[in-house]
């Protein structure tokens, strides 16, 4: 099968639910097969996330409240980019706000889907290197406190379940990777 | 900050969009400076992805169109946990019915939560080994093409932008750094 053979077209598009966060669409597609369907789909701002490396290797990972599953997890700085905001300047601003640090480097990583199954949202993933204290006004309702680990245990920390955030996860096996560590 | 300094208690939660793959959740919680605020949640049913390599090392993708993100997309096999049905089990199925093998070794990956700002989503991991043919019939509703790349063929999609799913990403570098390759 060829990819226009997998396609699906929308007939028509109704937004169920309007949210602060997210909203959600019900679309009607046309199958590959001809037939017709419904498709949800959660429509969410694109966002960025940002590893911070210090000089000495270190990473820096945040530890915040996250209500939708109910518990306190570790977390590499990310936000929603607003409007009109580029990837890089909305990685800066997230990174200041969350950690205090203004990256002199900043290197792209994956952009990603997160869920693509269900939710439009789009993750651009940043590697900030040289950093300089250059702090930012938190949000008001935003709560984190700000930890630094080596690579080798926050390596440690994805295999025994203590990071659990997957865009965390994803920035630390690509910066291991790409800098040609390996667990073995 | 202690991480009980970091938790919300949630007031109270009203259920404002029922759907068929996601529903959503407004919930009032106290914040950790005592002031009330709205959550929204988006509530999915926890998923299981599997990563299958061929006994000659190359892994196997999933070509499939995603109507959120209006594509057609590199994946490894995926789905939701059926009602009362274990990880491992899912994933032994989803991988039956996209790719037609099964598993003879299943090892664990990490599980971790896709976008714990707004949804309560975990995707449990699997890499699956020794396969064997033994194919289950698809959702009447998913069209998918199988593919087998090899790691490296696999590392280069992720840093030239082809291969854009989380998970999948997630999956293959965390086998790459598991196997101890890098690509220095």
């Amino acid at each position: 099968m060829s990819d226009s053979n997998l396609s699906e077209e929308v007939l028509c598009r109704e937004i169920v639910y309007g949210g602060k966060v997210i909203s959600v669409a019900r679309d009607v597609v046309k199958l590959p097969n001809g037939k017709n369907t419904f498709r949800e789909v959660a429509v969410h701002r694109p966002a960025v996330a940002i590893l911070p490396i210090l000089n000495d290797g270190r990473i820096l990972l945040i530890r915040q409240y996250r209500h939708p599953v109910k518990r306190v997890i570790w977390e590499i700085p990310a936000g929603l980019l607003e409007e009109g905001e580029d990837p890089a300047g909305a990685a800066q601003r997230e990174l200041r706000e969350e950690t205090g640090y203004r990256a002199g480097v900043l290197e792209r990583g994956p952009s990603f889907f997160p869920s693509p199954g269900f939710c439009d949202e789009e993750i651009h993933v940043f590697i900030g290197k040289e950093l300089a204290q250059d702090p930012l006004d938190c949000d008001d309702d935003e709560f984190v406190r700000v930890e630094s680990v080596s690579l080798e245990k926050a390596l440690s920390m994805i295999s025994s379940g203590e990071i659990v955030d997957g865009k965390t996860i994803l920035a630390i096996l690509w910066l291991i990777n790409s800098l040609g560590i390996s667990q073995r």
